[in-house]
């Protein structure tokens, strides 16, 4: 399953192309524009959201290209030859500010800025959307699992269910939300992860008993044995026989690394397995527990006290049920100096306009208090303000506060160091703890406060007024 | 985005690896295993599940080889190197029966039959799984989508919210499944789908007003121009701003495809639109409506009468919603000569050994009746049982039935000649046509009848014994 960045000009919506020619034969195309990405509903009726998806968005944005083929094939569909011409030796130059990788964001909080021409910056919004709305929807997944966890380990084991080759990015992003290792070989290969796995129930049927099976196994790999004990009786036959084989293993001087548990009730199952273990001197012996877990699964086994040291997490993890997608958009906010909007029916859906930076404000404890939207040109802000409900207003006064954003591409060009995921897991789970834990509650988790300042609300209804006046 | 099959034998779960390094070390890699897949919960609260994604899977199968940086990869990991060397020169040269793409499966019947070494049948596991789960998924979503919507177009518009790349085989599937075309124009390119697309919002604002926008459009793309209607105001300027285009164009001799509500209640803005475009000679003019719609949503606006002549369907088709994965499975069914079970804690789960076929029964309106899973020696069917309760039989004596498995790949060569996703959209189309209408509907389908042939549950019954007496 080889990805490269060939044919990445064509992983597209058509409409963006036929807009391109049309900025191109209308001669708009040099035209500056801004485009903010940003979500405005939070997944899992949770709190927060884990930003990820950057860093290969920008990999492919700094090889931007269409090939030969890729300009057959629109020629093929009546695009023009002179647009043809233009897309031959087009190349992706727009300048993006952007919230780190791992970064916690919010609902309509501008996460990326991308800005160059109306063309440049169009071309890419699907491309833009498709990458950072999953990429960030199972971060924040992952987040929510390993939150849960606590202590213990959250390995990815979605592949399978996956969907299709989405797979490939759930898996990174499973790490950075905080999986210590995936069973996807590719993305373990392609993206420096650490791959997992041992055994299926198939490998225990292939032998004529349970116990030859754990007992070959543990001859071919004696550092990484970790028996499946539910094919036939976990209590019954598989915990016993794999204390057997744990045996056998120390007599030559190796130790099995643990058992798993794939059915039944965890909590009960993995009490007795652990007694079980511990009564013949295995309490080394980690017990994995896999099977249609979720975050509330894993907080309920938790509570209950369940003796259960890594979960293993497939389907709900690599496609983030319930939700599976992220709403982010994609909004034009300035074109030709002129800030932009869009006058929708829904009031909450009414964009605010011109080119923006978010501050975060500490609070006194020093955790995340609230973000300000606010003018590119804006350094200090007293107070913000809801953008719909102008009476809610937070002051800031005084408040220590960082900016979120940074250039991470000039021109083209790619700003800052690679970082592993492992590396943007570690940023992600530094941002987390200094996020209040009632922001991560999975019930009704308060409300962080997002708002805006004054002058960009004033310039947002100063272009509505103009718009309205238009059409009267 | 290109995909190619290079690393395609990575895109696995470790423990496949794991465990054919077991199975090569043991000495078992030659054996012969069989393995079927089949899923066990209908998506959606539906009643059937259309069937795609094997060509891909064959396409790949048919390649499948590790390379040099592969084995370097796996050498790094630890694995030996005998057994690298074996992989060097393996190739998969199983054999596989299936059901045709687009056929209409129901849960507990082996869809997909997998027979040839247990080595080369296992590490093909999670590939399998994960092509057949997601395209069967997301082709069971657009058909739910285009039963919707009748005799109305159903187009894919969702690659901006795909799981990732999971969008590039979701836009194939929704052809599959009904739709007629896409905005993915890299699935377009790569699958030969019709790409479709005008103009966004960015586009509208991008103009001095939202007339100059669509009138340079429509000299740009005299034969593709849909106007977007909702940038400022739906009724009292994009639509009349659309209407004195059309006109426009008219006078040039050409003609306005058609206007895009994005937003609002489509209901009335479409009946109001279709009004005052006829009242303006420009019957011709079809409504694309636009926004988060699903079946039930289109449903309900044709239960309204809302005129509204193409649905553009994006996130709930492309990543399955509500769902957003099919519970696929792939279950060793025989190793060496020998049926093979798990016995799960769970009587559903149990397994059904052996070799098996599926027959299709009609009923005297010549619809589908029952399917009968049997042994794939067996010709001839009185009576199926149900899996878990022997009282529920169904006589089948003297219906017509076909058979619905096929081999479609032979010792590792692919039998069939490759249909495009249209051809196999006939098909399902077809199909679909055979299943009663009361299959169909959403709210709490009649349920498909699937059982088995006796012979084939008495082997289970025995082989439950069997494990049983061993560990007592």
């Amino acid at each position: 399953m080889n990805l490269s960045h060939k044919h990445a000009a064509l992983y597209t919506d058509y409409y963006e192309l036929t807009m391109a020619q049309g900025y191109f034969l209308s001669g708009m195309h040099e035209k500056k524009a801004c485009f903010d990405y940003f979500f405005r509903k939070l997944p899992f009726k949770g709190g927060y959201v884990v930003f990820a998806g950057l860093q290969d968005l920008l990999d492919i944005l700094q090889d931007y290209t269409f090939q030969e083929d890729d300009i057959e094939y629109l020629r093929q569909r009546g695009f023009k030859e002179s647009f043809l011409t233009y897309l031959k030796h087009f190349k992706f130059r727009g300048t993006i500010h952007s919230v780190k990788e791992g970064e916690i964001i919010f609902p309509n909080e501008p996460a990326v800025r991308i800005e160059g021409t109306i063309l440049e910056t169009q071309i890419v919004e699907t491309l833009t959307l498709n990458f950072l709305n999953f990429q960030s929807l199972i971060a924040t997944k992952a987040s929510r699992l390993k939150f849960a966890a606590g202590d213990r380990t959250v390995l990815d084991f979605g592949l399978r269910r996956a969907q299709g080759l989405g797979g490939i990015h759930a898996s990174r992003a499973a790490i950075i939300g905080g999986a210590s290792a995936t069973s996807n070989v590719y993305s373990a290969f392609k993206f420096g992860l650490v791959p997992s796995g041992t055994m299926a129930h198939s490998w225990v049927e292939s032998f004529e008993s349970e116990i030859e099976a754990f007992r070959t196994f543990s001859k071919i790999f004696p550092d990484n044995s970790v028996f499946l004990v539910d094919t036939y009786d976990t209590l019954n036959s598989g915990v016993p026989n794999a204390i057997v084989v744990a045996h056998e293993m120390e007599r030559v001087g190796n130790r099995l690394i643990g058992v798993r548990l794939d059915s039944g009730d965890f909590a009960y199952l993995s009490k007795r397995t652990r007694a079980m273990l511990d009564a013949e001197g295995l309490d080394y012996v980690k017990i994995v527990a896999s099977n249609q877990l979720d975050e509330h699964i894993i907080k309920s086994l938790e509570e209950q006290g369940a003796k259960i040291d890594v979960f293993g997490v497939g389907t709900s993890l690599v496609i983030g049920r319930e939700d599976a997608a992220l709403d982010g958009v994609y909004k034009l906010s300035k074109y030709d100096s002129k800030p932009k909007i869009k006058i929708s029916e829904n009031i909450e859906k009414v964009l605010i306009p011109g080119i923006k930076k978010v501050f975060r404000y500490y609070n006194l404890e020093n955790k995340f208090y609230a973000d300000a939207v606010v003018g590119v040109d804006e350094d200090e802000l007293n107070m913000m303000i809801h953008p719909h409900q102008s009476a809610k207003r937070l002051m800031l006064k005084g408040l220590r506060k960082e900016e979120l954003m940074s250039c991470v591409m000039q021109e083209g060009k790619i700003l800052y160091d690679k970082l592993t995921p492992y590396e943007i897991a570690d940023y992600a789970a530094q941002r987390l703890l200094l996020l209040p834990d009632e922001h991560k509650r999975f019930e009704y988790p308060h409300i962080y406060k997002v708002g805006f300042s004054a002058a960009l609300l004033k310039v947002r209804d100063e272009l509505i007024n103009e718009k309205l006046n238009i059409l009267e």
